[in-house]
Parts: structure tokens; C-alpha cells; sequence
């Protein structure tokens, strides 16, 4: 899961929407759909790929060996449960970790002969030091005014920005806002202490449990001012602000990562075919690359291996949807969203063909039900597929007007609504871009749910009468 | 906090022991251990100590800079205090960390051009492979029963001990017991899988949070086989277990310590000489060594900077022991207690002379009591003592034939009884010896808690009318 910021839209709900498609929508066989969640609930697919991807590959970071190795291994297992497959090439960043290592090398107090190590990992994108390291000064910062208002002391240093993960709101079903405004000082801070003449930017890991693991992530330089960029663990974030107050602190930084050309990759797209409107499409999905510090078990793997899932599901069945279902591994996600631009180039023209598009990308955490960007008036069609899922405790139902969702939110601002299942992701940024994020993180009951929940949507979206209706977002 | 075998000890409680000495104990003034706990429950003297210790040194692995510096803080803040201060030579064991790295190079299922990257680091007194690594397949067991089931097969590989530690019992307030029976595979281990031919031994993490970060500790390794040795995470141990059901694994390992000459280091001790009996003493201690991965905020900062606020809280109350009251802050106990073995050679012959001895060295979970290896007749007097922590929480009493701690245990063993606080240890295996280990995990509540059990205590100790006995256990 990347974070940008959600573009500004809004819904246009009844107007634009076929009414008659909608009083129409309904006629999907309840009986199928408790067949497919008890399939789900019974099937350990989703994990023996999951553990196949994160065991046998690992990290699957844009352009590196292991996310080729995940395009082979995905597309050769929807081959074999009959899947047509197609590989979309995409021209992906590629970002290639380096040397990295920081010592406070001065600081009021400090004795003679030690010097404190930090933890951090280079953000990606960052810019790189000389091989052997700058020495700067820190400005520890806790928050955007206070870089605003001790703009004059910028230039030259590098600044920390110490802003804590609110894992209270996390704790209170709220991690996603709460990650958004921590993010917020990775994707943004960089760039800004750039622009203002600093020599190197150091976010707080944007998480809640303390470690002393770094979070990658995206630093949101661009190639105009690539600075040396970093993650710092909580603990040395604390430590810097702890120190600071004590007098000035010299951080001796080596980050030594390369951004290379654009490399091949693809999307791995699946049809399990329509038989009756072949040609419109439910899009099911997760990304399929991930960050390097770890093998992506989470982020998202669970998201990718439950997609795969629902093609299982229906074949062992014996089901065939009447219209196409899609499952996309897309790739570029987390530092580029590439994938999802290939696939709007060339897919964009037909978007009102798409009926709709799931992807799971917040974990592997209890799911509780589905959010969806459609109108309000649609929701009471999925009555049927609410009562199947209500028995597995995921009956809710959240009508949003966007998801504004990593590799969705083009197709939605096109107008195809999105979907993605509602969570438990309390623990979710506990392990999210850590090299925490590893298989024995899933548990493989939560990941049958996942399945259930993307494997009857899935169904249910392809056999409606008509569409469910269009998102209708605009950008305002 | 390190552990080896308890000495087997028995108590031969009432025969050596004078009643009447016991009978005379109690005299101890209530008002005057109500003023000292609740002087020590305002204090932020441990807590600023203990920042100073882990934010201006850091790390304290013995003939170190970082331990190095320790001493003279120590000894510095001591002085200030007024305190009699000897500096106790000590030779310590000087073990230098080097690369470490490892990467599983060969696995059923393995794609071309991915390795899967194993996150460990040495155990102290590990040796070394060549600066290149070695590669050598893995051999995963999980007990002693299958290493010798498998005997056969260890000769030319690395094993790996992948036993999980006992969170369950560590809830359940056994996290000790819960340590001991993990902790047997790191000190037992490699020595038992060199002498049968490996060429590398790794053992899983002993702790019980997951978050990819390996806990270092020493090896239980010799000069005369020592192989290169290393904790992995209990990520990387369970990939390799689960690796292992799909075929034979190959791993890369680098790892590059140097075990140098012992170097000079020293125990800090500072007196509070006692008004009537100043050649009586009373121990109290942590260790001011620590492992090198994080700074040792509860392994064992919490324990040095607790003793010291003893003689802090009691200065600023003007309050004069009978007995001396002494301040040990110990050397090495990590990797050769050495400071222990020092102090008892020089000490040892004056065993009678130590009224009691205690150390806390559990980290700093909130204490609501004291364990002692006192004579089952001596536990009412305690009476005033725990009438004076009850109102804290803190006032059970445990009494054991022997502690056996770290730096204790030869005195124990000349007839000192030991002291130790008994506390909520539950969290303590997740931090202890991991990069994690840092001041932001100590609650300055609880520290408090923790400096009112040891600065009462020792004023009860140095202050009964005669000692409270000797604890009389003797190896069997």
C-alpha cells in the first residue's frame, strides 16, 4: 500500500446512472454464492501460492530479479488452472538499495572514542552521498510549521522529521487516516527540505510498533533534486530529539542507492472468460510487487494470492460468470504505479466496460465486509451478496464516494467503481514496508476470508443482470 | 541478563545458621523506610542516569569505548554524590563484532537470479568465516533429540537450532524459566554442533516478538572450536524450517568477529559507609556491561542506575546506614562475569562480612516484590520492609533456596544470600539483547518502583540489629 493524496473528487450519483440497469441488477443465485465462501472458506490456495511468492522468491521490488521471478511464477500458476493469460509490458522504475549506515558523530555530552548508530533504510528514490558519507547537521522537526518556521536553519543540515504514527486511531479502525498523516511527512518532507537547501531528509518510521525497524517507502523526490532520503527507526528518531535538547547533533550519513533506467516488467492479467458478455469485465486484484526489506507476505501478497484464489474457486466449481472476471497482479504499485498506467492507456477508452475492480491491499487482517465507490442507490442490490458473506462475520457494507485506491483510482475517476475489502488493520502498520513483513505475519484462516470476500464479490459483479451502475467521480 | 545452568545448591537452613543473631534482626525505624520509598517515588535521579548511560554512550559491550566511558560516567556521578568510589580492575573478554550476512543460495523451488537474504548476527565468542563466507548446506533441528538423531549428518553443515521461546509462560510470569529452556540451544548449541563436525551454527532468536530482529548473546563457545555462530530471527528460522520440507537449502554466511586479547576494564564500586559498622556490607547492583546491539536501557541500565539513586535518594534524606551500603555497578556479565569473579577473588575470603547482596538485572517491568535465597526463619522479619512496599504493590515475598544470578552467584555460594526484585517480565524477552533494547522501552513510573524496592531494601538490610542470617546453600 503506497499513500498518495486522494484527488479531489465527487460523486455524481443518480444522474448519470441507468436507473433501469440498476432496477434491473439483481438475480445473482444465493445458493452460489454460499457455495463459492464455503469453497473459500475450505481452500488453502491462497496461502500455498502466498507462501510459494514470499518463500521461493521473496522481496519483489520494481525491476528486481524477484519481481520478474513473481511475474513468471503468477502467470504460470493462472496458466495452469486454465486462466487465459496475457503479460502487459510496463516500464518501471528501477531503484536499487545501496550502502547505508549513520553515526551521531557529535553532540553535547557526548565522550570521547563513541559515537551512537542509527537504524534507517534509504527511502526509495532517495538520492545518494559520496561512498563515504556526509557529516551535517540534524534539525530535529516535528512537524510541517515548525520546518516553516525554522526555515532559515534548512539550509546545509539534515532535517528529521519526528512525527509520531497515531496507533490509537489505528487501534480504533481508523489506520488508514492515521497512516495518511504520517505518510504524509515521506512523501512530501524530502522534496520540501530539498527545495530549501537541505542535504539530506530523515523521516520517523510511519508505524506503531517500536522495534527499531525501519519503514521504506517512497521518498517523492524527483530527479531534479534527488537528496540522500532515509527512514529512522522510532527509537532513533526519539533519540535524536532526546539529544537535541541536550545541544547541536553532527550525524555522519552514508546512503548509497542508485536509481537506474526504466526496466521491462508487466502486469500478469488472467481472464477466467464471460460466457454471455465476455467483453465487460470485473476487475479482481493486488499488486504484485513489493518493498525489498522484506518478502511482501502482507503488502501485498495476501492481496495478489487471494485474487489468484478466486480463479480457483470457480474452476473447481465449475463456475463460469457470464461476464469476464479479471484478475490483475499489477506490478508497480508501490513506487510508480506504472502498472496501473499501462493498463489505463490501454484500457481507458473501454472503461465503461468495466463494471467494476477490487483490489486488496491493507493486509491480511479479519475482513468485516467491502467498501465500494458506487452510488447510493446501488448499495441495496448487494443485499445477496451481503447475506452470504454475513455468516463469516463480513456482511458491512461502506459506500464511499472514491476509494482513491493505489491502482484503481484512474479506472474510478474514469468511473468504474472501486472495491476493496473492510478490515481489521489495527496491526497492519506494525509490519507494512518493515522487513517484518513476512509469511508467519498471515494467518491462514483471516487469508480464507480474504478469499470469500474477493471470490462471491467477485461472482456476484460478474452475474447481475446489468452493472451495478457507474462511480461517476469527477475531479472537482 | 545472561543465563547459565543454576549451580545445584541445597539450603541447609536452620543448622548453621545463629538464632539468636536472627532473633535480634528486626529495629528497623517504619517512618524512616516510608520517607525513603516515598523519596525514591518523586526521584527522576535512575531516569536521568539512565539517559545519560543509553543516550550519551549507548552500547557497553565489555573492552569496548562505550564501556569505557560507562565507567568513568558512573564513577563520575558517584563521586558527585559523595560517594567512596573504587575503580576494581578487571580483564575482561573483548570480542569485536565484523561483517555479518547471509543469504540462502540454493532451495527446491528456487527461481534463477533471487536469493532469499537471512537476517542474523554473531554470537559473542562466534568465530569467524573467511572475509568471502562460506557456503555450506543447512541442517534445521528442533531439540537436542533430533541433533543426536541426526548425528550423522552434521559433520560439513550449518545447523540450525529452531526452538521457539515460550511466550505463553512468559505471560504467565515465567518469562525465566521460559528464557532458560531457549537460551540452552544458544549456549550449548554450537559447542555441541562443532565437536560433531559443523561448520556453522545458527540458533532462532530467544524472544518473543516478531519483528524480523535478531538477540544477541553469548555463544557458549571456546577457544579450542569455535565455529562462526549466529541468531537468526524467528522469521528466517521458520523460512528455513519451512524451506526445509521442500528440500535441501544451501546457505551463504559471512560472518567476521574477532575474538582479541582481554583488555582492561574495571568494576565501579561506591561505598556509603555504614555509621556503627562500616566493615558489614550491603550490596547493591546492576550491570554496567551490555550487549552492542542497542543501548541496554533494561539489560542492565535499569539495574546500574537503580543502585546508584540508592545512594542518592538516602544522601538527599541524610539518612546514615549502620552497615555500608554499597554500590556495585559490575563489569562483564554478559559474556564471562568476569567483574564478579574479580570482586569474589579479592572479596571472597570476607564473605561473612556481606550481609546480603542484591541485583536487579530483569529489566524494568513494574516490581511488586523482592525474591531472596534467605534462611525460611529469617522471612518474618521482613515484615517491616514489606509493610513499607505494600502500598506501592510491591510487598511479596519469595524466598528460594538460591537465586543463582548473573554477578551473585559466588557470593550466594559463600553464604551471601541474594536479593532480586521480583517484576512483570512478560515484555522483557521481547527487547533483551535486540537492537530494541533502548531508554524509550523504560517507563519512568516503573523505574521509580524500582529504585523505591532496592533503596528501601538496602536501608532495611544495613540497618537490622544484627544480619538477617546467611543463606547457607552449598553445592551438592
Amino acid at each position: 500500500m503506497t499513500c498518495r493524496p486522494l484527488p479531489l473528487v465527487t460523486l455524481i450519483a443518480s444522474s448519470l446512472v441507468s436507473l433501469s440497469a440498476v432496477a434491473a441488477t439483481p438475480a445473482n443465485d444465493p445458493a452460489a454464492l454460499v457455495n463459492i465462501r464455503d469453497a473459500a472458506m475450505r481452500s488453502d490456495y491462497a496461502y500455498e501460492r502466498l507462501a510459494d511468492l514470499t518463500d521461493l522468491i521473496g522481496p519483489r521490488l520494481s525491476g528486481s530479479p524477484g519481481a520478474a521471478a513473481a511475474v513468471t511464477q503468477v502467470a504460470d500458476a493462472m496458466r495452469k488452472l486454465g486462466a487465459k493469460v496475457t503479460l502487459q509490458p510496463v516500464k518501471v522504475p528501477h531503484w536499487v538499495r545501496g550502502a547505508e549506515s549513520a553515526e551521531l558523530v557529535g553532540y553535547a555530552g557526548k565522550p570521547a572514542g563513541v559515537s551512537q548508530k542509527v537504524v534507517l533504510t534509504a527511502l526509495g528514490g532517495s538520492g545518494a552521498t559520496p561512498a563515504a558519507g556526509i557529516t551535517a547537521e540534524v534539525l530535529v522537526l516535528h512537524g510541517f510549521d515548525e520546518l516553516k518556521a525554522r526555515a532559515a536553519e534548512v539550509k546545509g543540515r539534515i532535517v528529521l522529521f519526528d512525527v509520531p504514527f497515531d496507533q490509537d486511531m489505528a487501534d480504533h479502525g481508523l489506520a488508514g487516516p492515521a497512516y495518511g498523516q504520517s505518510v504524509a511527512y515521506r512523501v512530501a518532507g524530502p522534496r520540501m527540505a530539498a527545495e530549501m537547501g537541505a542535504v539530506g531528509a530523515l523521516v520517523r518510521a510511519v508505524g506503531g510498533a517500536a522495534y527499531r525497524i525501519p519503514h521504506a517507502g517512497s521518498s517523492g523526490l524527483q530527479d531534479n533534486a534527488r537528496i540522500p532520503a532515509a527512514a529512522v527507526t522510532i527509537e532513533d528518531a526519539l533519540l535524536m530529539t532526546r539529544l537535541a535538547k541536550r545541544g547541536p547533533i553532527r550525524m555522519h550519513l552514508t546512503l548509497t542507492p542508485q536509481s537506474l533506467p526504466d526496466a521491462d516488467s508487466f502486469n500478469v492479467i488472467a481472464d477466467l472468460p464471460g460466457t454471455e458478455k465476455p467483453d465487460e469485465v470485473v476487475i479482481i486484484s493486488g499488486h504484485l510487487d513489493s518493498w525489498d526489506l522484506a518478502t511482501g507476505a502482507n503488502d501485498d501478497g495476501t492481496g495478489v494470492t487471494s485474487a489468484m484464489a478466486v480463479i480457483d474457486i470457480l474452476k473447481k466449481l465449475d463456475y463460469r460468470p457470464r461476464r469476464t472476471i479479471r484478475v490483475i497482479a499489477w506490478m508497480n504499485e508501490e513506487n510508480g504505479t506504472r502498472g496501473a498506467r499501462a493498463y489505463l492507456a490501454t484500457q481507458g477508452a473501454h472503461a465503461e466496460k468495466h463494471v467494476a475492480a477490487f483490489e486488496s491491499d491493507n493486509g491480511s487482517g479479519r475482513p468485516f465486509g467491502i467498501r465500494a465507490s458506487v452510488g447510493t442507490q446501488a448499495v441495496k442490490y448487494f443485499a445477496p451478496l451481503r447475506a452470504a458473506l454475513q455468516p463469516i462475520g463480513a456482511g458491512a457494507f461502506s459506500r464511499e464516494d472514491a476509494l482513491g485506491t493505489g491502482d484503481l483510482s484512474g479506472l474510478e475517476l474514469a468511473g468504474v467503481p472501486s472495491f476493496e475489502p473492510l478490515m481489521d488493520s489495527s496491526t497492519y502498520f506494525n509490519y507494512h514496508h518493515t522487513p517484518a513483513d513476512t509469511l508467519d505475519k498471515v494467518d491462514p484462516d483471516n487469508l480464507r476470508r480474504h478469499v470469500a470476500v474477493m471470490s462471491t464479490t467477485a461472482w456476484f459483479l460478474a452475474n447481475t443482470d446489468e452493472p451495478i451502475g457507474r462511480a461517476n467521480v469527477v475531479v472537482k
